[in-house]
């Protein structure tokens, strides 16, 4: 499988749906849906929402039944990294090579696009349940989880992990916990989404949460690799921010060699939980491959 | 009936209703929990989750079918307060009588307060939906006509236009349309939760609307009313703040008198709503009035 253009394609596919979705720039008041649209549309790899098409083909479902709820995960994903990048939090002026969006709409409204976001990843969320080919019961079991996902036991509680590290120091359990709930948890929720939506059996989401964990961390540790030995023409931003704000990281603490094992061993388990699927896997399988080699 | 005590009783079933679905403050990170408590369980008059309860009643509900959903929306209002309150926003020091999140916390993890609060207020109304008094399908369309009250088309939408009159100043309908989305949407929203929940019919969903919607622009003509007339050992927040911001207000554009005239007609319209329904929304009439009197 050539992947980056597997990839590409379900990236163009989630960009099409996500321009659909999203209130049009003209719509009053403008600056916020201009603000919502810059960050949205920004040119990301969409790796999150293409889990969620990839988990639902690997369980026989249909990218069209989960396209809906992939956008929704995907607008949580970008109001996390607006919110991240806000002056209070990592300070950063650039994301995607774009500066960041209080740079470009002001601290306010970069607040309100990122709550914005987070609404209206809830309301697609909904919107996905409502879907004729899904049961609501269903839908409503994503909404509850990618809530958990989202919320103090994942995504926030791990971006408040990380702030406080810088302060109280860390030790390896400590980043392990942080990776897991800033960014393992949403990988985890995007894979059981799109196979929860699409009639998944508790054997295949068994399986599919032990890959989005394992796959979670392993793009954790390869982001931090590339904070430290990446292309910034590539990557969209500048190296050493990390090691700037003294954040808790697995090349800062066992060196970029020793963190690059463990990122493969975490891909080799990711790869190893979907043994139970056939080809209909394959995407996820590659997908664990690129976290690898991936320089952006 | 003795609404003030009506009031009180109702918001003491939903504080402890609360207290049991916020995370303890031990809960690592702690820090985030703290903060989520300390403003959702900051004494508020509960008028939101009152309204739910009341408008399940209204259509012959109960309250133990509608109190989750009723503390998911006053978890999306407690966050839409602690972003408000933030510095690049309104920056203000006092809320109910106490410092603001960012004031104790931090402004990083005041934000990530609020991004729990609007996450955990998702996932209770995922749960709610999720009774065996409800359908699912019902539940759906709550959160999605929640997710809408609170976008760009409602509350963050409303903010948006407040901070940016400031600079565009206004006329009436500008003031009556911020009013309309960052007010009126939610409390819309509250009434028709409790009654969609319920299975109420479409005659009385609209017929709460109106109610809803009329209701919420008195309560936001009166909140500005307070802000200039107000006590402020009882609102709990010192006086001349709209003024010194330059907010877009009904007193601000008509006077004092004007705009409490303005009030009393939204109120005689929202109990004029309620005329095909008997005394089961008594509470909901009395609400209206309490709009007009209230001194917090």
């Amino acid at each position: 499988m050539d992947f980056n253009a597997v990839l590409a394609e379900k990236a163009r596919i989630i960009d099409q749906a996500l321009d659909r979705y999203l209130p049009h720039e003209t719509t009053p008041p403008g600056i916020i849906h201009q603000a919502i649209r810059y960050s949205a549309l920004s040119g990301g790899k969409r790796l999150r929402p293409a889990l969620v098409l990839g988990a639902a083909e690997a369980v026989g479902g249909s990218a069209e039944n989960v396209i809906t709820a992939a956008c929704g995960i995907e607008l949580i994903h970008c109001y996390s990294l607006v919110h991240d990048d806000l002056p209070a939090m990592d300070n950063d002026d650039l994301r995607r090579g774009k500066p960041t969006s209080h740079k470009v709409f002001g601290e306010a409204v970069a607040i309100l696009a990122g709550d914005a976001l987070l609404t209206l990843g809830f309301e697609l969320l909904a919107r996905a349940g409502t879907s004729a080919a899904v049961s609501p019961a269903d839908g409503l079991r994503v909404i509850a989880e990618v809530a958990v996902a989202a919320g103090t036991e994942g995504m926030v509680g791990g971006q408040v992990m990380d702030i406080k590290s810088q302060e109280a120091g860390g030790s390896p359990e400590l980043v392990a916990e942080i990776h897991q709930k800033k960014t393992a948890a949403l990988f985890v929720a995007s894979v059981r989404t799109g196979a929860i939506l699409s009639g998944a059996s508790g054997q295949q989401l068994a399986a599919l949460s032990r890959y989005g964990k394992r796959l979670g961390l392993a793009f954790q540790i390869t982001d931090d690799i590339l904070d430290i030995a990446g292309d910034p023409s590539k990557t969209g931003k500048s190296t050493g921010g990390d090691a700037r704000k003294r954040k808790l990281t697995y090349p800062g603490i066992f060196g970029l060699s020793a963190a690059r094992e463990y990122a493969k061993k975490a891909v080799e388990d990711a790869v190893g939980a979907l043994d139970s699927f056939g080809p209909s896997a394959d995407f996820l399988r590659a997908a664990a491959q690129f976290i690898l080699t991936r320089q952006f």
